[in-house]
């Protein structure tokens, strides 16, 4: 049987990792997922003037605070990206690509992701169209499938949908090391929409069409919706109380993902404030078992 | 004529020094009221852990890295306390004990007091108990008076009764320096109640009874509805949105005093939501003159 952990923290950046300090405080049993670097947006971050105790800090120094302080208090980030959350009752489960975790109460705090969804894009969701290569390259085999890749992770999971599909195609959103699988074709180019009749027949790309059955779209980060299914939102956030709940007991949102203004500061102080909401809720589920 | 600041932040703890830098950085014209100290619970927090950034840092020190970042910015605190902020309409008026200001916007981070009031305290607002000795002192001309004071601007401001009144009592509830002019009575012993009829006639303490006129509560802090008159409430705390927006155009409210809990980061965060909230509004006020 696997852990049951008190809390398990979606996303790293300072709301994550905010309420993962404030979690071990309170001597819960908590999991982190995200990046070994926290968050991308810290890294690019060029000078920061308005985190209040640290004037004039660049985005990677802030970085290397925030690593400092959660190494000293025991708490490793572990870098999965989870694509779905369930409530299942009692608890909630947590799907990565390789792993499944439990948890009595989740706080997602995974950010707001700047690029735009594609035309096409949430239509064809599902019928063509997917974010998760573990969960779907199967339902592809003999098919043609083209995968736009915003992270150097996803250069696995092409190599993955390559062994189970007949026709991988790679369109590179990011700069880095492509190491892809020699049967894999790489396109250089930028993604216009999708196109088809009741499921995907085409990729329109700026300068060129790929003719293909499936599209995997694969960014740092999923929709809420999509994480979290039922999960109530106002435009593009998490809608939360003051309190950081969301419409689903024992969930709780934090950071950019739960509104504006995006910012560092406001990002801790509701990853806190997440938490130690969770934790009452915690403690009410544990002391009725 | 008086100048118009865009921004008033009342209180100059994490929330407050928080606003300040923010609206700094947004060009504003700011005026931030609390003490040299910033504040006595920032003074008083032995270890702090859950700052993130900062690990294990002293409420001395971090208080230090508070007051670096201000001056850093050009942002001076004016040791005056609030008594009424009033909205006039176009603008805001704050009554402090010598001088008043005007601001188009303001932001109340008063922080919350621990100490309980007295039972009588609110039914007699008015009828005899006071908590600003230069708004009501000339009420009490050759009358009996009683000042329970709670820091050491509360022996100047006894000081400054005893020159008016018949008789003055002095119950320090701090310990510390006290300077009090010859003519004053000083009582040590604790506030139990205040009794009347329709005005103030007596003070109950532990172990005796003060026949009094009139009684100064002197503490830090002013509870809200007095500062803000028909501000909404929520228990103790001022009511807000998730934007820090009071019940009143203009008027934010950030840190302990807007809520549980009550935590540096949780403040902070508030504190930059507030005044960027805040400097949306003055940007339209402004716009429409
Ligand atoms: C160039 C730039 C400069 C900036 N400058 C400033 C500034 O000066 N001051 C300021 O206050 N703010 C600034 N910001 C904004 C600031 O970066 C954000 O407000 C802040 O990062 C939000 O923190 P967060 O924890 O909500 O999310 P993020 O920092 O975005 O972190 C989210 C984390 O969640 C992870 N994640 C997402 N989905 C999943 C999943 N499904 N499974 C596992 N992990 C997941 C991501 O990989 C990431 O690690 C700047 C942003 C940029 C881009
Ligand atoms: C002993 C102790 C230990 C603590 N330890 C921790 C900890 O480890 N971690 C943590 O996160 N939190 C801790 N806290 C809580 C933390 O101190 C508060 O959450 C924080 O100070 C709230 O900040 P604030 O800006 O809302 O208010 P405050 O810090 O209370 O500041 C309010 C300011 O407003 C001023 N003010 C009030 N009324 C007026 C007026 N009418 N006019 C002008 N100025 C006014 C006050 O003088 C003060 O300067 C601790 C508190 C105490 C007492």
């Amino acid at each position: 049987m696997s852990t049951r952990y008190d809390l398990a923290i979606v996303g790293s950046g300072a709301a994550g990792i905010s309420a993962a300090i404030n979690a071990k405080l309170r001597n819960k049993n908590i999991i982190v997922f995200g990046s070994k670097d926290l968050s991308a947006k810290l890294i690019k971050a060029p000078i920061i003037d308005n985190y209040l105790g640290l004037p004039e800090i660049t985005g990677k120094q802030l970085k290397d605070k925030f690593i400092n302080h959660a190494t000293a208090m025991g708490i490793e980030v572990i870098p999965e990206k989870i694509n779905n959350v369930y409530a299942m009752g009692d608890y909630f489960a947590l799907i990565a690509n390789e792993n499944n975790y439990e948890a009595v109460s989740v706080i997602i705090a995974t950010g707001v992701e700047f690029s735009k969804t594609l035309p096409g894009e949430f239509e064809y969701l599902g019928q063509g169209v997917s974010y998760c290569a573990t969960c779907d390259a199967s339902f592809f085999k003999g098919k043609v499938v083209t995968v736009i890749g915003y992270n150097q992770e996803s250069i696995d999971e092409a190599n993955f949908i390559s062994e189970i599909v007949e026709k991988t195609y790679f369109i590179p959103m990011f700069k880095g090391d492509y190491a892809l699988n020699p049967n894999i074709e790489m396109v250089q180019g930028t993604p216009v929409s999708i196109k088809g009749t009741d499921k995907v027949e085409l990729l329109e790309l700026k300068d060129r069409e790929i003719t293909t059955d499936g599209v995997f779209i694969l960014r740092d980060s999923v929709s809420p919706e999509q994480l979290v299914p039922g999960l109530e939102m106002e435009g593009k956030h998490i809608k939360v109380t003051r309190n950081m709940e969301t419409n689903v007991a024992g969930l709780y949102a934090a950071g950019d993902i739960s509104g504006k203004p995006y910012q560092y500061m406001k990002a801790a102080g509701e990853g806190q404030v997440a938490t130690l909401n969770a934790v009452s809720f915690i403690d009410d589920k544990r002391k009725n078992i």
